[in-house]
């Protein structure tokens, strides 16, 4: 097997494994057992766990820009198209340790605003689109600065992840949802959007 | 003098400096200079600047509780108080560099937290009333969780101010409050509440 493959093993079981259990309590030594390799082998590709971490955030936002762009390209409009990785990322959290983020944020802090930077900026285009896209299609007002719009939507989205800003043990993601991100959706829609907002939100 | 007054100083002379230079750029030092005090002075009213600066978030925090009080107790009604809110926070913002936000961020992280948690806190109390009191007014839906509603607007106030999520250099204060914090507001009103706001942003 060639760097390349034992690379992606590894991506690939680390993903995993962060999701399920959070980061601080996967050891290299618990990843090397699930992956029937050598410690050595690991730290042959990855000089330690935070340059794996680093790649397992890159992958991370890798999938999710494929998502976001195959969910555009196929929906007939801009709500539908947020509602749907709306319901993604519902069902994505359903399966994601809440140590994943609280330890991202308490023991990779300045790896989670480097990854900020590198990684996650892209993310921005997408939802550039899906506004300018609202506003032709009239569901979204024409008075919205949309960049700022897109910014808004995009912190919105990370804040609802963040269990110091909606504790999980206080509230289900399928409120904090509706609350936080959909009724800013509301903010911003024309009666129209309005519409298919509330009848979108009764299905979701 | 007393102790209690050289406190007293000492905190609002740093409170001024810290909003007008930012914290980092300003060392004890400079501070004593400014008030006339040797250095040892402060350093027996306060341990060390880390122990000042929280002296200073408190005390912030307090003055602005006050405010957010007498704001409530003097509107007609509950959009007016936040519109009224909003104006303050405006204006105060043009007196603040953004290198507070930024040096506390950066060089006063653990700071932040335990700040956030022990002292702004108590301010969500204040919130939750002026939506229950939107509510009962038929200004804001129904159907919303007070509680998530609270923290979404409290979590929205303090990112406004996040040059990482919304650049100084790119959007004006007024921009951010607009697009971020109304449109949010918006999204929560019923039509009645969403005609209040229209007018009154007009007038912002």
């Amino acid at each position: 097997m060639n760097l390349m493959n034992i690379r992606e093993r590894i991506i690939q079981e680390a993903s995993e494994s962060f999701k399920t259990f959070g980061i601080k309590s996967v050891t290299m030594d618990a990843l090397a057992n699930q992956l029937g390799m050598s410690k050595r082998t690991i730290y042959e590709a990855f000089s330690d766990k935070e340059e794996l971490l680093m790649a397992v955030l890159s992958r991370m936002a890798q999938e999710q820009k494929e998502i976001v762009k195959k969910v555009l390209d196929e929906s007939e409009n801009s709500i539908f198209a947020i509602f749907k990785m709306l319901e993604f990322s519902r069902d994505n959290f359903q399966y994601l340790n809440p140590s994943f983020q609280a330890d991202l944020k308490k023991y990779h802090h300045d790896l989670l605003i480097k990854s900020e930077e590198n990684i996650e900026m892209p993310d921005y285009r997408n939802h550039y689109l899906v506004i300018e896209r609202g506003i032709e299609e009239g569901l979204f007002r024409k008075d919205l600065n949309t960049e700022l719009i897109n910014r808004g939507l995009y912190n919105l989205g990370r804040s609802m992840m963040d269990n110091d800003q909606y504790p999980y043990e206080k509230f289900t993601r399928r409120e904090v949802i509706s609350n936080i991100f959909i009724n800013y959706l509301r903010g911003i829609s024309t009666l129209k959007g309005l519409e298919l907002i509330d009848r979108l939100e009764e299905k979701f």
